[in-house]
């Protein structure tokens, strides 16, 4: 058995798949595990801890995974490198399997068996391998802490000799596991935090990290595995009107409502933001999905100027904090890849609803059914 | 009595001398308030603020303060602006009288009664015109945001589903109040915090909030008012020296040893910063002192790379968090004039240790004796 971690080629991926405190947990079950030079350097962790940690450090890869049995990275191989996959080899990576039928064809026509972290479900046994949430975590505390860097005012109350600054008052949309780590980091520094999600539980969660929670007179969007749904257009226009007053009360906005896989809901538009006092931040972690982010006019990678408001736009927000989103996506991904082994090899039990339901292609055969849809609408492969 | 409260029109200065809640202050005896227009723009505090609190917003400000008898800014007057002044009036800003001869000799020809900021002393009742700590206090905060910004890990320890990821480990030098504020911003964030400071009374300070104190075997270096006296070159090589392993095993090292108007100690050389691991955050406060920061190599206002560490260089900090610094300082200031109002006037009492220490120049005389010295140094006035 031979384990490939390459080094990631998307712009603006820093992080990897396998960390080095984890290569003994591969190496440990006889396999052989190989790794691209340079794959952990941006994520701070040299080559030569993966040799120490006994990787075996193979400049090969870069052009040639035919040798790999178990290929791991975070994005999705480019086509060119599936293509040269040797037949059956095993790939697990994020792999948004809808937005990319063209890949899903390649995986499965050269008969991989493909695992999309994204698809692992939501279940107590599955809490390790969920990346989704992992890297959620990471994003929330970079969105926190990018708040606080371009807040021109304390977070915190200060009380001094001079007399006492009041604590910033902080605006969260969507209190999922990112929402979450974004309020209680910047309950951390101080500020006053107020926070609001569309699903019935999240109240109770937000008051549980310290936040208040807004309730505003609407039905609640519980959806399947503890993530929202999607609402009606008049139900997000009567949210968006009655969160106004407290947009514009706000120092500070942050936004996480981003549903994996599905365009974000527009929670913000521009004139909401254009209410907010001058010297007023935003930041909106879900400017990079596919149709854009919460907040009308935000751009990924970017901080624009909306009224008196910086607008800061996320952009592969866990990837700002490479070293521990590698870690706990390495940690994610050798819980799953222990998941798939029976007696030191590969051997998935397909009954189980974890390697069920995360695989994407197996056999020459599409096993997730909403990209099978896609693939089969015509021009579905070359989208 | 009119008071002008002018727009700063130093490079990089945001700030403003006095805040639109404090215009009422200084009304309240009776007093006119003049402000330039656009004087709290970048402290993010609009002319109608200033209006509406009574002030009288007044474009002539910008090029004659000849009306004024008392002129409040953040910065001394640019020298043009001094020689306008009416004979007799009084300027309260910071003033580092050794550093800029001929402004002081400006400030005495025209018989100006000038009062330096930095010169009050710091003794328990004049804790409240303390500007120097305050404006500490915005910088040391601003320090560790800057720092959890650059840095690519949690500063917190982060359990989760997919294990551990243990918290950043920052090291703090100086534990002034900007050193002090500096650890108690990054340990509310969750970092496991050290710091050093030549004081004996620090390493109390630095335990109370919540750091671990470094002990080096040397004496230590109390000094008048509460700050670090100057130390020999053999006693700061061997303090490099001793420090250099501390140094190398953290994730970020936050530098704040500024001695107000003094070049600032050279605690950390390049060399030290190269043994740091890839990824590691240095923020230098002190990068903008006369002869150079804390730390060697780094450059006021910019981000440079000293072997794998991003090496932050300060450049007027507290300006960098406008609002709550003006807030502060307005405070410092209009204490600082009430200390020298007696029924409704302006009439200092020279016998008070607060008036004497702070005034700079006064009915045509240099009252600062080091700045007077200065003066009498062949070619000090053009200096």
């Amino acid at each position: 058995m031979r384990v490939a971690v390459v080094r990631e080629t998307r712009e603006h991926e820093t992080r990897v798949a396998l960390t080095p405190e984890l290569v003994g947990r591969l190496t440990g079950l006889g396999w052989e595990v190989a790794v691209e030079p340079g794959a952990g350097e941006r994520a701070l962790r040299p080559d030569e801890e993966y040799a120490a940690a006994g990787a075996v450090l193979d400049p090969g890869l870069a052009h040639d995974l035919s040798g790999a049995d178990l290929v791991l990275s975070v994005q999705p191989l480019a086509r060119e490198r599936v293509r040269r996959l040797r037949r059956g080899a095993t790939t697990v990576s994020f792999l948004p399997a809808t937005q990319e039928p063209a890949l899903v064809a390649d995986l499965r026509d050269v008969g991989a068996t493909s695992f999309a972290m994204e698809l692992v479900p939501r279940i107590s046994r599955a809490q390790s391998m969920d990346a989704l949430s992992s890297q959620s975590l990471v994003a929330g505390y970079r969105c926190a802490v990018v708040c606080a860097g371009l807040l021109r005012r304390f977070l915190p109350l200060n009380m001094t000799a001079a007399g006492t600054v009041p604590p910033a008052e902080v605006m969260v949309l969507g209190a999922g596991v990112a929402g979450l780590q974004a309020i209680a980091t910047t309950r951390r520094l101080g500020a006053v935090v107020r926070a609001y999600d569309v699903r019935a539980a999240a109240a109770e969660e937000i008051r549980s990290v310290g936040a208040h929670a807004i309730e505003l007179e609407l039905p609640t969007l519980e959806g399947a595995g503890g993530y929202a749904r999607e609402m009606s257009q008049e139900r997000a226009e009567r949210q968006r009107e009655l969160l106004t007053p407290y947009v514009a009360a706000a120092d500070a906005l942050i936004t996480t409502a981003a549903v994996p896989g599905r365009a974000a809901p527009l929670l913000v538009t521009a004139a909401m933001v254009e209410q907010m006092r001058p010297g007023s931040v935003v930041v909106d972690l879900a400017a990079d999905a596919p149709t854009g982010g919460n907040v009308e006019g935000s751009v990924p990678g970017e901080v624009v100027r909306i009224g008196g408001a910086q607008v800061w736009g996320g952009r592969n927000v866990p990837a700002q904090m490479p070293e521990p989103a590698s870690r706990l996506y390495a940690a994610n991904v050798t819980d799953l890849v222990a998941l798939l082994t029976r007696d030191g090899a590969l051997d998935p039990d397909w009954e189980d609803e974890i390697v069920a339901s995360s695989c994407v292609t197996h056999d020459g055969e599409v096993r997730h059914e909403p990209a099978r849809l896609v693939l089969e609408e015509p021009g579905g492969e070359t989208a």
